[in-house]
């Protein structure tokens, strides 16, 4: 059976209820999320299984995180619960135009970041996976996890793995210079390479004229076999013109561009990589790239980090383009 | 005193609490609907006295029904309550663009599906009455409520009361070719035919080029006094434009089209109907498409099935045709 | 790896938000539950792995379902979904004395309901089981499903699995007469039967003078190895005292007796019949019986059918017998 | 058809949501309620149909109120809206031990207070009525009211309807020297008159050694046919023993007392007077004082100031005399 | 220290909760407001210190108001609380197009309108202030406020203290001629005067072919030393462009418009003008317009009276010009 | 004017919205709370004029923080932002019996965890204060929160500021061996002495016969002024036996025992010393300890950990002794 494997922090998210500013809140929604989690939760929703290699507090915090992951139905492994570092959080606040969405971190000493990069049994996490993802988030969280992110990098890469590496960068975890330098020993063994045009040109310096070229100049860059890169026209907070495309062996390829009434912006990129992965391991870039698309413009519709769409209800958008009437 | 007398099921609607897909709703709020009530209650909302003959399953949910039809003023018979059958139900999830609303629909069994049609004492329920109304929903949930639907037809063909008939075609319900070929004689004695364009194209295979032209086809069609059709230009899942049309003795007549902001789509084209018949109970073609046109834009705007603008607002809105400053 | 298997309806239950009558709801809670599954549930919280055969409905509601099911952790089976038959409600309004908790039923034309009993492969369900449990509500639910409790009952009996069987009679379901004469071939293969005091009155006439008589009288009448029943002594609506009893082969055993606030009393007795197959895996009828009476004390401050407690909180209950200071 | 006529203010009460104080309420949940109103619908809920006599603002927030007048079937008459005045606002602090239920008023200006006691047609509100009921807040909501209370007395008795008063005497709207000596004239012409026991103290220095004494000296003091007074045991603020006792043509009567586990003490007085006249209509005072009893203890379990509860729900509690297992 | 000193009323606003209309509203939420706090409690945001003369209640609903007060920092003087009066309250309907927002006014015998003139201290409030605001509302509440409000403007003219007016005319209080004829010679001693182009044309019949020659027949109008305009174009209900103009000594500036997704429009004049104070302190009018228009394009996009957005927020907008990423 | 000041942690508490267990939260209710800031806060209500020296994160969860002290009426000072450290957590699953209240901490790497002890300014802030308080967790933070509460006892005493100490011993951040080592020379130097009959036990080994030879034991063993204790007995879960006594120089005195019905147990102990501070000030110890045991029996009725309770509402509880009638 098709398994695909993640690895990174999943962390609680706590959202105003209602429209609230944080500064008003009395009362917080209560989701969980993290970028590898997230691919891994949007593989389910395609129908491909998927596990995440996380660490966990084990107290009831952790263990309601743990529900949440077994309800995405994402699989994960024994040793996930431990006994050292605390449920990282972030706090939401969604905008609303001209007041932009806001996070506010609060993940030092999460587990994850505190875990010793020898905990963590690679062989065994991978074994019968067909595919390997993380991002440059994980890496970021500090020197322990950096460490287990080069050896699930390397393990995979020796079990002949296919390797998929979302950039990711986050301001809040490191500086340009750190990022750049440190990611790229592990983007050199990796397949596929997913970021935005704001990524590419701020870490690496990538600018393209077009879509088009930047994509080739981005896999010149890493010398992988495919980059794809998410294409976003912002129109308003609420209001997103979102579609992606790639570069691989079958030359460049484009989806439609889809007009998404924004309910929750967390987690489309997450979502983008998901319908990626679900793409190519049926080995069709453009396939990929439209399901990649389709699945991510849905994500924005729907509350929590997840993408919780089904594969019938993305190829169902695939063709239709866009709203029509209820669906009765 | 004018009263409308309506025929239909009224079901409980579960819409998820927030934004959330029916996947993740952690809870519902409650509406009751049905097209056929929806129509009665918009008819009191514009201070026409309606009533709707309907069964209900004599448990707690079926009495919560009963308070609701109540407080929005519509009309009940004293054999509402019966001990055959249960509420039906429909999931509603609301969409943002590009994902569509969707309805689950739990109907099967419904009280008003397994009332024999023996049951219903149409002298009774139309004595007094200056209109009838039905939709093609009532006749399509079972061989009982068809029969008690031609029925009601021919008593208020007796009666001399005026019937109108909303085509209101669901796929879920028959095929194209048995809702043609079973309304057809229920078609012959109304008076007043309302459709969408959807729905006169994909039942009767009538398709105009323009709505003029349409509506013109749907009543030699037919053959009855007036045709009015909905006008839908979906911008978006949460924007509408929406207005009305209809031909009758004075001939064609159109509204307004109206930019919605849309809270609850559902509904709409049931409180264009009660706008509609309102304007038609006093006999002006051109107010009657215009109230119809503007209570069903006002209605979108509204949350639950049944549109509680008063008349005065939406005559208001007549006048103003948009947004305005806050009302103080 | 030890496995339980139960098998029976898994509803949606819907819950005034507040403290509404069901009369007055605006809006409802959704859980889900059903006695085996919530058995099953239960037996993960106390870390004993358990799978439940069931079948919902293909559409948005009959997956998230099966999410609630994830998120317990309870196994599934790939059959699980089903194009046949509906997801089953049930609303529970809460009471408050002098007012006794009620239930309405909305179960009929469930997928369990109305699935073939051939489409169950019980030789693969139980491969690996140690335990197969399932109530008398299953049988009562219809021809296919009695047929297919005896079908699973013959399974695990020719395959060795020991089998628990709940009485849980349901008045709504079938009369005094067909359960007793319909449950009788059913039980003479089960091992362990679970009771209320009230059901092994109104079901098969037996009724002690005090829980012990009952409890031999009850092993005489079935001639099975043990017999469990919980020890109710209801003080009002939101206070309980409770416990339970058992006899088996090492003789009568009795728990302490809780004094309860309770916040959810629905699947009370099915938490305590989770603890007590997770005590006699263990082999230890006295801390069965202990372990079932504190785990369902504990179910009853717990909203949902599902008692979310875990093994060490409910042996620290068993310790300490009552409340404490804030655990802090 | 039986028709009971109520007569006094119905008021927004704004609850907080959860149990928060009135002085940190961030959100209120919004019920109707007021003495007279809260007896004609309990009388509804008991099968007895009633209109209440009351006036409205003519804005949103008395149209509201006339939804909710609605949904509990309660009648009304056709100029119960009005331009003049405001709509009466009480807000409930519910309390816990020791900490005590708390309303604070913001009635003043209210529609039916300033409206002229001319305005209103006693002989259309009365005509087919058989019963009439006002309580002593209406006549201490000012000058206007207190004419408008004594012209419908005046009507009532004229037409031979009988008139039952409830004392409820409010501190906060007249001295007891304003209301005894008011009162007096008004209580001449009625028939049935409710009390607590502290009212007959405070207000009619009536004091009894037990509960038959008091009603024998309030029946002599008041010289009507009928006096019920409400019999109640405060354990804490959340539990109360509950019942009522009256002497009338056939002597004292006393109902069983109730052990309520309180959700909502409002309206406990008002449901107790509903099920009184609902008894005395079949007349039968120990009926009507077990179904006084019975219908307000229920009350008390149920949010909002009106009872629910239904007369078979009622009538049962009345022979099992408390909480018993669910209800399936 | 800096501090402006604010004159006006405090409402209780009730909001019905969800997108509810007013007929529907089961629960409300609810907020504290009033054109004077609105911009002491906008000037606080912006860290200028601020307090409001008002009164208040000295009930529970008053202390909850003077918490809320507290909360968002504006100061207090130690007479605020009266046993005189009620707590004005009013009701919003937020709108959706094509139905407009509306406020339902519930203020009458408000404990401000009530309170004698005398009963204000200004030489104790103003002591130390540098900045005096009040607008046109406070003296249309009544006499007293009249005098009130006279008595204010007259103490803080002799303190030389800068006046700031807002017209803010309401139609619900007071005609037009009422209010251009009383507001004169209150106008005529304020030195900065705001207000909208609809205001200037209704209440002074000023009508300006641009916002520049309306600005400039304005201040030729009332001789005072600064006119500022909200410059509005209401794209629909929800959808808002939006911002401000001002003439002063340094000739005539204007701010950027901001394309608003509107999530709460009431307050947004208030803010504009507790910016423009905020800037004027600073004496830049460019920048004074400039952050007005900012931060009331942001108190839009947040729920209450109150804008809660820092200035740091305001002066990124006012360089960003709108929406962008989501921050992190 | 009176001020007391008071120093410690405020920390975000989240609890479960409804009654879910945390490993079921999907919401989470907002509170803010810290043992010495809920005595500053209960101060405030008691009309105590109150500080509390603290450290916030310099972001929107510590701004929300700042709003919420504001709110509740604290003093706080000009460097209570700090861009050290992050919002101590604490999340509370309230119980119901036999279920416990539990508490998961997440306090690690607070502001005032990692705040330096040169930062406070305690000549600054205690200036013009009457008292000083603070209880045993703030030394227990860690290393400079000990330091800075040394030195703050240290300035308080030389500035002739009479102190008081709550011992409240907390398992999670120290040994019962470090606590009464490290606090030993902090109390020598404190007039008046909190703690309850548990910690006294188990951190300094004081059990008396009764409370009142434990009084007299603490007062010879801490060689104070006055000690206080409060006395309770746990009936349930949500219901409470409560009470204080101290000795002093008066000698013993005990209040009555309230029955209380829990709402929220949290704080119960801090709002005891802010009633006993408060009577204290007012040098009465048997009104002290009268006003702490009432004030404190509401404070558990209270939703949040402050006492919102008013001094008048508090004395009325001494005098009344328990619930009454309905509040009118």
């Amino acid at each position: 059976m098709t398994e695909v494997v993640t690895f990174g922090e999943v962390m609680l998210r706590l959202t105003p209820s209602g429209s609230d500013l944080l500064v008003q809140a009395n009362s917080f929604d209560a989701h969980f999320g993290g970028s590898e989690y997230n691919v891994a939760a949007g593989l389910v929703s395609l129908r491909v299984p998927a596990k995440c290699v996380t660490r966990l507090p084990d107290n009831s915090i952790g263990h309601r995180a743990l529900a949440s992951m077994r309800e995405s139905g994402v699989g994960t492994y024994d040793d996930i619960l431990t006994s050292e570092g605390r449920m990282g959080i972030y706090y939401l606040e969604p905008g609303s135009s001209p007041r932009p969405n806001r996070v506010v971190y609060d993940r030092a000493g999460a587990s994850i970041a505190v875990t010793d990069s020898e905990s963590y049994n690679w062989m065994e996490y991978l074994d019968g996976a067909v595919w390997f993802h993380v991002s440059g988030i994980t890496p970021a969280l500090g020197q322990m996890p950096y460490r287990a992110t080069a050896d699930a990098i390397e393990a995979a890469s020796e079990m002949d793995i296919p390797i998929s590496f979302d950039i990711n960068y986050r301001t809040k975890l490191w500086s340009v210079e750190d990022a750049s330098m440190n990611l790229a020993p592990l983007l050199e063994k990796c397949k596929v390479i997913v970021s935005t045009e704001e990524d590419l040109d701020r870490v690496f310096g990538l600018k393209g004229g077009s879509p088009k070229q930047l994509a080739e100049m981005a896999i010149e860059h890493f010398k992988c076999e495919t980059v794809a890169v998410t294409l976003r026209n912002t129109q308003s907070v609420k209001r997103n013109e979102w579609g992606g495309c790639a570069t691989g062996e079958g030359g460049y390829v484009e989806s439609k561009m889809y007009d998404v009434e924004v309910v929750d912006r967390i987690g489309a990129g997450d979502s983008f990589t998901a319908g990626l992965i679900a793409g190519l391991l049926d080995n069709d870039l453009q396939y990929a790239v439209d399901l990649a698309a389709a699945f991510s413009a849905l994500k924005q519709t729907i509350p929590g980090d997840v993408c919780r769409a089904s594969r019938a209800q993305t190829e169902e958008l695939m063709k239709s383009g866009g709203p029509g009437r209820i669906q009765r």
